[in-house]
């Protein structure tokens, strides 16, 4: 049978950025399938009674994460920036546009790039990413049609990404990235190697 | 200058578990000193406005834990079990009394084996982890002397515990595991290797 693994993630969510720049090779030396699935966290979060991120209210944590953030970009090799010159990039930004097109743009090929772009965007050069011209350039770019942006509005389209977010809450999901193999959940970046070992079985 | 660590660890704590079973070979390995600094969550679980552990405030991520640990215990061939056959082992327990112990114990040379022990007691064994005789005989298989809880319980040793909650707290920890190297905080079994990876620099 394929190995195979699904990888939920929020585009406001940093540690789902270290996973979309190393998810790739990583999936690929172990001959692991994978689907990429986008879902909101904010939906989630409020089932717990938070109106933002954990990591803004619980400020302690807040402060720990961007440094150890820091510290495992730098050792991935990944660029990553909290600061840009003339502003502070504010958290948690509003995924909710670039997970709509993201939805399209992984049926059609030119999603895995485009994810990639927008979190590059976000935490590497302090971009608001739900900026809709940022967004529309990013993902012609990666390839878009020019009707992408329109596809993405759509009421269908809405509503799969809605559908996403009860699926995940279905199956347990809290927090992103998330990794799903069969009935087995693994959170966090740091066990992105787990969950693909355990799809090798 | 001398490779050096501090390993900061809570009785409840199950990732705590993993961290003191697996410390020793890693330090060594890597030629890394490391203190032992038992300390209390609760106190800080209550400055976020927690009356528990947040495994229980938050199901979802409570669930999602228990079943983390079993597979990461299992991964490091660490002996786990949440649940022994006449009840439910409750969660968290409580490890004032132990903690008391341990820091007479870290001084005297027997505090580590102490320590290891009482965390086998409770994550594979179920015991309750609050009781004195259970604490007593644990010591004296470490090499205790038999003033040792006596010690424990002096209101020396108790101010002591104290300050190392101050400490914790002054040093930005939330959870546990902790791990400190010079400035540099990590937190969580996870990243035992990355902070030992920092000490040696």
């Amino acid at each position: 049978m394929a190995k195979q693994m699904e990888f939920w993630f929020e585009f406001a969510s940093t540690y789902s950025y270290l996973s979309i720049m190393r998810l790739g090779d990583l999936a690929r030396d172990r001959g692991v399938a994978v689907t990429w699935r986008p879902f909101l966290l904010g939906p989630i979060f409020a089932d717990q009674g938070w109106s933002t991120s954990p990591f803004n209210l619980y400020p302690a944590k807040g402060d720990y994460m961007w440094r150890d953030l820091e510290r495992r970009a730098a050792r991935f090799g990944i660029p990553f920036r909290r600061w840009v010159p003339d502003h502070e990039v504010p958290f948690p930004q509003n995924g909710l546009k670039a997970a709509r097109l993201a939805l399209i743009g992984l049926d059609a090929g030119w999603g895995q790039s485009f994810c990639q772009s927008v979190y590059q965007a976000q935490f590497a050069k302090g971009a608001d990413i739900a900026d809709l011209d940022l967004l529309g350039r990013l993902a012609e770019q990666a390839g878009a049609p020019a009707d992408a942006p329109a596809l993405a509005n759509a009421e269908a389209n809405k509503l799969r990404l809605k559908a996403n977010v009860e699926e995940a809450r279905a199956k347990g999901l809290f927090g992103a990235p998330s990794f799903v193999v069969g009935d087995e959940l693994f959170w966090g970046d740091d066990r992105l190697e787990d969950a693909l070992d355990w799809a090798v079985g």
